[in-house]
């Protein structure tokens, strides 16, 4: 199946701002965005990163089979524009997963493409639409505010199926600093973005019973 | 199946106190576990509220069916030991779902109890047990800090088998402001927890593409 896969290249994941400084964040998101790839390949789709501006897959360092099944395009319109142009035409199946779920596996994305209706859809906390799988014509996403409510609400205008696939590994997408002690928690321990975590000297403290996420004063070198 | 619900009846949900008043943060959680009661029955299953401190059930105005199949006991001590007195003492299954899990549906909890392992484990956020099934004596809980961690590791140590149930609904424990967007979104409309919050005012509001939830100054009388 065809899997786009959005990446904003231009200033990725400012809502890390306050614990990743911008050349440290541009090479977590795109750590991430290996492991997205390689967990699509993995699962057998081929995977399209649409790209908000020019992006050369190759500073990824993805092995030989990921590279060879992954195209790039360039398409700086607003997410939900760019998405809708890649919607299939037909009767056809186009998988939509965002670059930033870190925790995604190959059998979570099975989960996701295992459902028989029109419209599956793995939901983001707020609200959020992390992964979807689009197999009718009449369906357009829309990514503005409550999305999976939205969407919801356009399956059930333009008349075709929808079912919600429950998954914790989908529906976390890494935004926030409180986002890493999921990664590092969950994610693969030969995974490319917890270790890029653990490098920058990021690991899992607990106080009061409760997990953090602590870094060390001084980063280990890259 | 018998499905321990462990219930802190003296002063729940306080990490709520900045959007909660105590009267209302005690209804809420009543409301959470009465669904999550409902849910245990509906899957078929027979509930058992280990609660903090004497609890009447009939506050919860369950229906006959739930109040028939729900018994109470009251332990004061510390949640790991409350929960390990009950764990199975031979090759028995028992299940741990915590009385917050206002998203659990009886399909979230079928997939709970679907593995053939000695431990099935749905984590929560922060590296948290958020629900999980025991069929072998030599497996106890831990629940202090990265319990989901922790727990693996316990596995590992028992020689049994630990399978991990990739779940958005039983990994949404409901704790902390943000996660009341989460039962407005994902709750069933006719579903207790949401309508209490209905009721004291709240509402999704969407702001900046993201969504949150709102309270109008003046909560409904109840």
């Amino acid at each position: 199946m065809q899997v786009v896969v959005p990446f904003a290249a231009g200033e990725p994941k400012t809502r890390l701002a306050d614990v990743l400084e911008p050349a440290e964040r541009e090479t977590f998101a795109r750590a991430m965005l290996a492991d997205v790839l390689a967990t699509v390949v993995d699962a057998g789709h081929e995977p399209t990163i649409v790209a908000t501006e020019p992006f050369d897959p190759d500073v990824l360092e993805s092995t030989e089979a990921v590279r060879t099944a992954t195209s790039v395009v360039v398409d700086d319109r607003p997410l939900t524009a760019a998405v809708n142009a890649r919607l299939p035409a037909a009767d056809d199946a186009v998988a939509v997963v965002m670059a930033d779920l870190a925790l995604a596996t190959p059998t979570a994305l099975d989960r996701l493409v295992a459902p028989d209706a029109d419209v599956a859809i793995a939901p983001g906390r707020g609200g959020g639409t992390n992964a979807l799988v689009v197999r009718h014509p009449d369906f357009r996403v829309d990514y503005h505010g409550a999305s999976y409510l939205d969407h919801r609400q356009i399956a059930r205008e333009a008349g075709v199926t929808l079912e919600t696939v429950d998954s914790f590994r989908l529906g976390t997408d890494v935004d926030e600093p409180a986002d890493l002690v999921e990664v590092l928690v969950h994610g693969d321990a030969d995974a490319r973005a917890p270790t890029v975590l653990r490098t920058m000297g990021f690991a899992l403290e607990t106080t009061d019973g409760r997990v953090a996420v602590g870094r060390r004063d001084e980063p280990r070198p890259n």
